[in-house]
């Protein structure tokens, strides 16, 4: 079975699930926790190198602030959670900036935790612009260009795996992203399950790879 | 109903439909032609401002040469054809590069056909690092970078339609597709029908826009 290198997760839908059990919209974040974990686990197992999650944006800042309060929370506390394994540690985004969590600074360098192993990037106050914001005009091949990015430190993604039903990126990492394959499950992030996983690298063995050939 | 300002058209599949149908893959281009056009006539039934089409890219260039000569040609008779249109045409891609036909030169600044109307874009030579080439690190802020693209003159994306089955972008307009919603049609492209349009355009009907928000 041909498995992806590089995953990219764009856990969406943790509000609407809030909804539907009755809840406010901002108390579905906190359930996104226990299934990140449980991706990484699943992910170590397939022996995939590098999974990179879509933690919160620039964008997402604009939402009102008992959000915005939750979903930055819930980033801090996810990545607690993950630096509990053995793990090739990144947090990126613009740390010029007040939404930066101060207690994820430490974690801004890429950080081998326990024996290392799985790398795993997670994007916190990420913004396409501020990623693209360092490119210089002599930056003219893949090369230099990939070097110039602030997310540098992130490879080509292989598949982006995106929850809650919709068919987009919303900004996550566009350079990285530009040959991935993008598989969407209808289902909410709280609600991820195995199978999700099992179907997706189905799905992403029977795809081709010509990275744009 | 919500209609998208912006269309971007992914035209896969011409190879695979030739051989299904005992032809040489690089005959299945010529296929494209008149999907091509019908899809512009039901764009502007819609009242669509904008459509983009992926002609060949950069990328594709690696690839045997009948099969070069064949999409190449393909382009510039597609083009054309919508040069007999009322439409604002705009050619784009490298044009530093032999791989870039001639002929299509004069459609490098956008020009009104006939009464003008729908803004017409189509990549000739595309390439995403190409597009990117002349980002200055002055360019911090989305502004500025959309303006420095070579790509400039083409608006965001509300909704890419890709044919034949692939979930992914291929290095299509990596900026303007950050937000775009994704739609693949399972079918070739020289199978294009217009109830495939007509759905797509429920389906977009049924997203949110939230710009990444």
């Amino acid at each position: 079975m041909r498995i992806p290198n590089h995953i990219g997760i764009i856990p969406d839908g943790n509000r609407r699930w809030a909804e539907k059990k009755g809840f406010e919209k901002q108390d579905g974040y906190e359930y996104g926790l226990n299934p990140g974990l449980y991706f990484l686990k699943l992910a170590k197992e397939y022996g995939i190198q590098e999974v990179t999650y879509y933690g919160f944006t620039t964008d997402n800042c604009k939402r009102p602030k008992k959000q915005i309060e939750s979903f930055v929370k819930a980033c801090v506390d996810a990545i607690n959670l993950i630096a509990k394994e053995n793990v090739s540690l990144l947090v990126l985004g613009n740390t010029n900036s007040a939404m930066f969590p101060k207690e994820l600074l430490k974690y801004t360098k890429r950080t081998t935790i326990g024996n290392g192993g799985t790398k795993v990037n997670f994007l916190v106050n990420y913004g396409w612009d501020w990623d693209l914001g360092n490119v210089e005009s002599a930056c003219t091949n893949r090369k230099s260009i990939l070097e110039s990015l602030h997310s540098k430190d992130i490879s080509r993604i292989d598949l982006i795996l995106r929850w809650g039903g919709r068919k987009r990126l919303s900004g996550f990492l566009p350079i990285q992203s530009v040959y991935s394959d993008i598989y969407t499950i209808d289902d909410m992030w709280p609600d991820f399950k195995a199978e999700q996983f099992h179907e997706a690298m189905i799905w992403y063995n029977h795809q081709d790879v010509t990275l744009g050939g």
